[in-house]
């Protein structure tokens, strides 16, 4: 037991809003994730879920505001809440990352990384993986640099599947609409790069999780929001020099 | 559009933690409640998840460690954020919120008082109402109050239900078991309670939604997250003077 004042405990920070409903679902799956019997075994999270960050796929594809002073100013409200470890819930985002790093000394557990480390440990068997994802995470060769600096192929949708399907369902998505036609658009994207080769896809924007993991069974889907919340629990564990074992791996 | 630095809109504070699934429940019903097509028109809402607040019900039922300096600083670390309006998703933390409500100039809003107002509002016809909670809230006697001064009956279960029925039930959530067993054990005790004449039930836990809407369908259930959910977008609204009407209400 603590007491107030005193720390014994990481403080986790979500820097999120980007979208709401994908924030949400990040903190369920940390919370779902940690193996703990009681509330006071859980990990001590605080969150800034700032949606008026601008749309990072504008910033990215068609010259809108940069995103990241919202990110900064996120990331100095998470630390100054005691924050030692910061995770961001939106795949696009991670572009803006490498000045957000550079301007806090909190520890940012990257989505992106850790998806490609599963990847390659997880699904060894597996040589062309296929990227759903934002236009802007996409254009910034987020998931492509990883995987293809892991040896292996990466396909992508078409433009006009990315335009009428993929980033379709995104705004569904963030429009609160999670139902049968956004989950089949998605589907189709991803049964899309199926024919072309792919092994498995990464649900690569975090939209997507809510929509995905029910749509498309004919191939392995790897959830990066998950990837992201086991590994915020596992460095939270080595910060705090604990040896537990991950509830579910 | 906000530039960085400037604030043209309300943050909502999420004092949390108790338990960590509910919180995230929680911030989930906000963002599906709240009407939006895109991020950007969502609220800005900070949290503060610090599971190792002491124990509620062992406070008001075996003289365990007040939770309250607990309370307070987290609702501190919000307003730190720019909180100005503070929301609790624990029922039974609500007996210590006087206190804080003394120490903070930010808005509590009472996720108990909402619960009355919604009942005399839209089930006007009920006049007996069961209420299913911790047994720290039954014996502050938190919905029993509001309830009773609004002219209803109120019916709880037995101590040997409550105990073997409800408080396991909360318990199973608190450590990750939301399955079949923990919902029959729930369900059974709404049923008891149907039957000693209850017309509806509160899911007075905020771990009970997650578990009560698929388990009891006998019987009208009121969700005290999802009406504070509705009553802090609806408080943030007025705050800064919108008129939009909530989605799905």
């Amino acid at each position: 037991m603590t007491r107030a004042g005193t720390r014994d405990d990481v403080t986790v920070g979500i820097l999120g809003g980007m979208g709401p409903l994908a924030t949400a679902d990040f903190y369920g799956k940390i919370v779902r994730a940690t193996p703990a019997s009681r509330d006071q075994e859980h990990l001590r999270v605080v969150m800034w879920a700032d949606p008026s960050v601008p749309d990072r796929t504008e910033a990215l594809t068609v010259d809108g505001p940069d995103p990241t002073p919202w990110l900064i100013r996120g990331a100095h409200r998470l630390e100054a809440m005691g924050a030692e470890i910061i995770a961001t819930p939106c795949n696009t985002a991670h572009a803006f990352l490498p000045r957000v790093r550079e301007s806090i000394r909190a520890r940012i557990v990257d989505m992106i990384d850790e998806t490609v480390g599963e990847i390659c440990r997880l699904h060894a068997d597996v040589r062309t993986v296929g990227v759903l994802a934002s236009a802007g995470t996409l254009q910034a060769g987020l998931y492509h640099r990883g995987l293809e600096r892991a040896g292996l192929q990466v396909v992508a949708p078409d433009e006009f599947t990315q335009r009428t399907q993929v980033s379709a369902a995104i705004r569904m998505v963030k429009a609160g609409n999670t139902g049968p036609e956004c989950r089949e658009l998605l589907a189709a994207g991803a049964e899309s790069l199926a024919r072309r080769g792919a092994q498995a896809v990464v649900a690569g924007c975090t939209e997507f999780p809510l929509i995905l993991d029910r749509a498309a069974k004919k191939i392995p889907v790897i959830d990066p929001t998950a990837v992201l919340a086991r590994a915020v629990i596992r460095t939270a564990q080595e910060m705090r020099g604990r040896g537990a074992v991950l509830a579910g791996r």
